[in-house]
């Protein structure tokens, strides 16, 4: 019975939400309406970001044992929630039977044409440059934060998030966000699954935010409906 | 690496509620504190609680791939966050290689003694007996709603929450709780874990309720910390 795999765990709420998002976009009035899935929670993949910055060790075995498990469990599709795994996507692809949905491609889809163009994510997502190169290939100007002053903000957004205190977490993402607006952004995109956390406890100042978790939810329920997986 | 296996999907909120609790309850810091864990989501089960009545397929041999799924993928033990579906714990449990909590066990540990108490799940549950037979064993007195005024308010519950309506099904939900604090009931046992999820969104009457879910996470937790998988 093919399904959806979920590579999770990165963190664990941040697939806990992926998990809330998509069961609510299926459309459905009883159980079997729903879209079966199978998740590999696994969040003692070392830290991504680290990695890609040098600093921490390789997560690419982890994840790749994440792949095969879920691809011995006969997955028709995998999704990860985690934006900086995103990073590994050619060499996840190349150990996948399965296809695997690019959350980058997911999210940037969603953006609007005009209206400066932030990216929050962390350092590592950053410095890889995946995000950049999707709004590159679509012709969007982007700008990411200020080093310095912004960017710490976002790395506390993301650790207070995993630490289970999203509220904190909030406030942090709120003084990014007003940063931003202030400097005439418009439009802002979550680029690290943690900050949809943090963003409903955060007054997000009329911006438009773009979620990358909310759009990966999306394209993976669009990916099996069509699929007809609710129907198995 | 050994991990929690989690046979869900029955229903699928109610297995992202599981997850929510279980990520909650763990101490972590940071990703690499969490529990790992493999979720086999499988809401094409057909309805437990038609089938232990005699009125639906047996989702036996469902539940069996399910609980193969999860022992392909190595896990050490195994939770599933459907009450009804423990009609089947024996045969379940004589076809796991891992051992598998038993829901209705962590959750009468925490029902205090003395109070009158009230069980509220679906028919088949009830119709099986598991919960009241745990309740006996603890010599604790049980009640079950009157099937005429009472238990459609559960039944609307449940399949209020599977629709996808938490708000309307608290409502009824409230009706029922009402019911039972008039004839004096002092401890609710919510015995379907679709039953918490509407329980956020109702007035419960002062009494105190019990969530199977919560208590099936803790156990989880416990048994998975004291094995040491957040250490993998």
């Amino acid at each position: 019975m093919p399904c959806i795999g979920v590579l999770g765990g990165m963190g664990p709420a941040a697939t806990v939400d992926f998990m809330a998002k998509l069961v609510a976009l299926t459309p459905a009035r009883r159980d079997q309406d729903h879209l079966p899935m199978v998740v590999a929670n696994l969040p003692q993949v070392p830290d991504r970001s680290a990695a890609i910055l040098g600093r921490g060790p390789d997560p690419l075995p982890s994840l790749q044992r994440g792949i095969d498990l879920l691809n011995h469990s006969d997955v028709g599709v995998v999704v990860i929630p985690c934006n900086s795994s995103h990073h590994w996507y050619a060499q996840l692809s190349a150990s996948s039977q399965a296809p695997i949905l690019h959350i980058a491609q997911a999210c940037v889809r969603k953006v609007p044409d005009g209206g400066r163009t932030c990216v929050l994510a962390t350092r590592g997502a950053l410095a890889s440059g995946f995000y950049q190169r999707e709004l590159a290939a679509r012709g969007i100007d982007w700008e990411i934060p200020d080093g310095e002053r912004e960017q710490p903000l976002v790395d506390e957004t993301i650790r207070l998030v995993k630490a289970g205190q999203p509220e904190q977490a909030g406030r942090r993402l709120q003084q990014m966000l007003a940063h931003a607006h202030g400097r005439g952004v418009e439009v802002v995109i979550m680029a690290c699954t943690e900050l949809p956390l943090a963003a409903s406890h955060a007054d997000t100042h009329g911006l438009l935010l773009i979620d990358s978790t909310l759009e990966l939810a999306r394209s993976t329920v669009d990916y099996a409906l069509h699929a007809g997986w609710n129907h198995c």
